[in-house]
């Protein structure tokens, strides 16, 4: 293990943590906001940057990097910039427990949403600034930021891209992979930056509208009303963001390929297909079952519609108390929840191609078990599956059941009913936010045990980098070999 | 598809079910009951008599039997035999809806031991016997009997072999599989015996004692009262119960090598080492979870041994009303029934052997991530595991949670709560019987809907014969080509 080069990457992310706190500090300047607030944030700059400086100051010899370096400085960036970005909540007292502060940023960074909060709209807007933040950051990942900003190794860039950018393959856009990151942040950051135009055009706030473009973007969640988007009572935002978030779960490189004017070849993508037909499917059958307990067609086709957006893309706004629907529609928002959204999106979940794989490998056997003799090729993207995707994504699935199984049961020890505890985990892990019952959409993780908190908080960031960097962290095995 | 010989195996099988028949006929005459269960027993024997003969009247000429005949058939004589066995219940009242009666006699061929009766203790001793025979029949299979007792082409036999028999590989004992089925029905029906004789030891009626045998050597699970175990109260038939249900969990294999008397061989066993293992840790960590509810410690400790035993082994036997629990404990007894019994025993789930595969090719990925270059070999009963298995094992979870999803999603619509439909899915699917919440231990299936208990009468069939022949039979590529 290169231990040097991971030093510095990790002082230099700190570095670029320091930078971003500018911003909610500003915003405290500018909102003329307390001491205890401005003092939060310069407090924690002041200590980010300290550390971020002295890490990095001396440059690694060697600069051997390999896949083992690149899991374990992924995993340790997301958990250092989470305690770090606790801080100013802390500090400013806007919230009291430290493992509540620590799983309200770990929540924003892997852009899950799910809060501790009883009451948000309390914070101060430096505050609610800095939370929604760390989704925007959170969205692309800290690191791919890193690597776009920064003038990096080509060995280390793949073994970090490859650990933080979600999805069964990865797909360099450009040659180098320092360009591929610069790229994506372009296409994020513009596209984030017209989400608020729109907004403010359709008449949000300025403030609210970089707040929920950040939670869209990222696919995040966090809003500064407690009743989320259903705080405006306003048809065309809802009807905006829904579409917005939707689009956030869509693979980045898609976008790219437009930029390159090669939208029929975006079009045809097959993973996108099944992502729509997915949410075309959930959207008709849960408006079917919900249609009785409306009045308008309409307000009960933009509920369902926004509901499925917000759960499959894993962001975690809210219009409507789910919880109230019948109980089949909450089988098929947990389906959603899991599938969760594209690959090289900023969404989380098993993610559509890895289902889509799944469900193509399930039929390819079934085929074969009629015609054994009959060679079953299956194709994904117009390539055939090879056996090694196949075979990895298979172990994925197994790798994020059991994971999954141990989180419940962990959850469970604390949880009132089985859906309580099934869905904070579905919720948690597949960075998403609101569950059901007593993580409904109206309630929150307040009421669990910060040692629940810190397992569901450990879960968040398995489920942002997809489970094998944080495996790898807790193996025994990484630290023997050192 | 060669229809003919599929008619022909189908219409034998008949003919065993009518000869099987006429123990309850002896039954209901021995306890000289009424005209209306010694008259539905005749009807039902003379039309499956006359329907089997008419069936395996004429050999089929041509012998050609594959994978897909297998499949076919297996799933055709589980369907058929549930069928005609529904009819006794029907004819004689004591089951007054068709699916209601089928549910109960696919429950009871699958040894699933879910019923829908609210009263089981107002049903004769004829019908009450017939209902747990199936279990014994079940159990081992149906067409494995049906190999042991009849003259078979060795093609034909493997493949039903293949099909009926459970687990992630298939291995013969005998060089001939006829043989191999006869000794795996002397192994069960000497140890069915000896249970009955201990029961009866130990102050069970002798009547009583044959019914809950059958029900423990299939791990069926139906009882002859609404209390099921429970009912007698005394601490030693659980005990000896409890047992039972684990010792005809075990791979039947490992009694033929005792049988051999290579005890040293069998107790080596990885699969049963993992099974105990898991037991063990099962029994004390519920043990540990409801303490604090139970004066007496043997009394706890004893109610979550039988309760654990019951619940792995997917037998469904009651003791203690085990919904009272902690939702913890519930998570690890949901955990047991996925879990399931040993493969090429007459238990249920996903077995043993498929969970030990499964985290060992977890762990494997996890080191191979860790170490890209070196080659990392699991081995799994002294054996490397094959990739081929490795990946046949996947397939098979994915093809299972699949089928979970989609019959999770179907019963939601007609439960109360989630609990409820997951683990109405999880008991009949893993072929348990007992569930949770409204499918609870001191409840039934019977509130669900006639398209619920079909879908739960699929699951049963589908669980028993480990999904593939029924996905097999519905598949329209199978008929396609004939």
């Amino acid at each position: 293990m290169n231990y040097s080069i991971v030093r510095f990457i990790l002082g230099r992310t700190l570095l670029i943590e320091a930078a971003l706190l500018c911003a909610p500090l500003l915003i405290a300047i500018i909102y003329q906001e307390g001491i205890a607030d401005i003092g939060a944030f310069l407090i924690t700059i002041v200590v980010v940057f300290a550390i971020g400086a002295l890490m990095s100051f001396r440059r690694p010899k060697v600069s051997d990097f390999y896949a083992r370096e690149g899991f374990m400085m992924v995993t340790l960036t997301w958990f250092l910039l989470s305690l770090f970005g606790a801080m100013p909540f802390l500090i400013s007292g806007s919230i009291a427990s430290p493992v509540d502060a620590f799983f309200e940023t770990v929540s924003g960074f892997t852009t899950t949403g799910a809060s501790i909060l009883n009451d948000v709209e309390v914070l101060s807007r430096s505050m609610l600034f800095w939370r929604s933040l760390t989704h925007l950051i959170g969205g692309m990942g800290v690191l791919v930021f890193a690597l776009a900003i920064l003038p990096k190794v080509e060995s280390e860039a793949v073994h970090i891209m490859r650990a933080e950018v979600p999805g069964p393959t990865f797909g360099k856009l450009m040659a180098r992979v320092s360009q591929t990151a610069r790229i994506l942040y372009k296409i994020y950051l513009v596209m984030t930056g017209v989400l608020i135009l729109v907004l403010i055009v359709f008449g949000m706030p300025v403030y609210d509208s970089f707040i929920h473009a950040f939670g869209a973007a990222g696919t995040g969640g966090f809003s500064i009303y407690n009743a989320s988007i259903a705080h405006y009572g306003k048809p065309a935002l809802e009807i905006i963001l829904g579409i917005a978030m939707l689009l956030f779960g869509v693979n980045f490189y898609l976008y790219y390929l437009i930029m390159l004017r090669q939208v029929k070849t975006a079009l045809k993508n097959e993973e996108l297909r099944w992502f729509f037909s997915i949410v075309a499917a959930a959207v008709i059958m849960i408006s079917l079952i919900v249609l009785p307990s409306y009045e308008n067609i309409a307000t009960a086709f933009r509920d369902v519609f926004f509901t499925v957006s917000s759960l499959i893309s894993t962001t975690g706004y809210v219009t409507v108390d789910f919880a109230n629907w019948p109980m089949s529609a909450h089988v098929i928002l947990l389906f959603l929840m899991f599938c969760g959204s594209m690959a090289g999106s900023t969404g989380g979940g098993i993610k559509v191609s890895r289902i889509a794989i799944i469900v193509k490998t399930v039929f390819q056997d079934i085929r074969h078990a009629i015609s054994p003799n009959r060679r079953i090729v299956v194709t994904f993207e117009n390539k055939p599956l090879s056996s090694s995707l196949q075979q990895s994504v298979s172990v994925y699935f197994m790798t994020y059941i059991i994971f999954f199984a141990f989180c419940l049961l962990t959850v469970s020890f604390d949880s009132p009913t089985f859906i309580t505890a099934f869905s904070a985990v579905a919720a948690t892990f597949n960075n998403i936010g609101p569950g059901m019952d007593a993580v409904g959409p109206t309630s929150n993780y307040s009421d669990f045990s910060n040692w629940t908190k810190m397992v569901l908080s450990l879960a968040m960031v398995a489920g942002r980098l997809e489970i094998y960097p944080v495996l790898v962290l807790l193996s025994p095995k990484t630290w023997r070999k050192l």
